[in-house]
């Protein structure tokens, strides 16, 4: 079974985003081992310096790097925008390799360091549009959902 | 006060979508008029031809066509990708305007007829990627509270 690994900074403090996601987490445990691990963001005041905000990063980053496995697709506004059929391709083709882990990750507000972005395989943008972390996380879920749903043909997608 | 109203296909069936949206309209009423008309999608068998999929659209465009007013943005996945300051910036620009209200339509899982495609002003995408029309909901419901964010100048969007 193909392992698929959130690394996201912050929790999910709305109930409803909680109950969002542990019923795609249910959904998604017939098709994969699916695991998410939350990282506490590094505090900064709200007036903190651009060098401030990137040694934050950067700390952040070396956690990141550490736990990142396989094929890694790092979620942020820059990058590219696919579509669900190509999204469900690339992680179908992962699947098929030797490690067939793939790792999403979402930064904090502040966004992901530069080495982050450097390793990571795929820069994956859903919107161009900002969404809170929180809400991206799950319409990020039911974009991996829906790409079994593309793999097994199901109705889901049509 | 700008209205907005919200004509939608489709109730929100689960409960964390129903409170996700519940909290947004809280949040807008602040800010704005903000209505949501639900309509009953027109029932389809699984194997509908081509034919009875374009007379259901039809029909659903015919409710949809004596409720728009307003500047009318559609959201369609072939519509177009903008992000969260220029939406924000439309709606200021059509507060501003002689009818200030903007009506956003959601169709039904078949999509929109070509007349309600015709008459919006704006056709408009959140993402390439495919999203259930209830998150999507939640999806606009927060884009259009950032939009407000945005023309006041808050820290919600940074």
């Amino acid at each position: 079974m193909q392992t698929i690994q959130i690394l996201a900074y912050g929790k999910l403090k709305e109930k409803y985003l909680r109950d969002a996601a542990a019923e795609y987490e249910k959904r998604l445990s017939r098709y994969c081992t699916f695991k998410c691990t939350e990282f506490e963001p590094i505090k900064l005041s709200e007036n903190a310096s651009e060098k401030e905000i990137a040694a934050a990063l950067e700390k952040e980053g070396q956690q990141l790097l550490k736990r990142m496995k396989g094929y890694v697709i790092a979620m942020c506004i820059e990058g590219k925008l696919i579509d669900s059929v190509a999204l469900s391709e690339k992680i179908q083709s992962v699947g098929l390799s030797g490690d067939s882990t793939v790792t999403f990750i979402i930064g904090s507000s502040y966004g992901l360091s530069d080495g982050v972005k450097r390793r990571a395989d795929l820069k994956l943008s859903m919107s161009p549009m900002t969404f809170p972390h929180q809400l991206a996380r799950v319409m990020l879920y039911e974009q991996i959902y829906r790409s079994y749903q593309i793999q097994t043909g199901s109705k889901y997608h049509k």
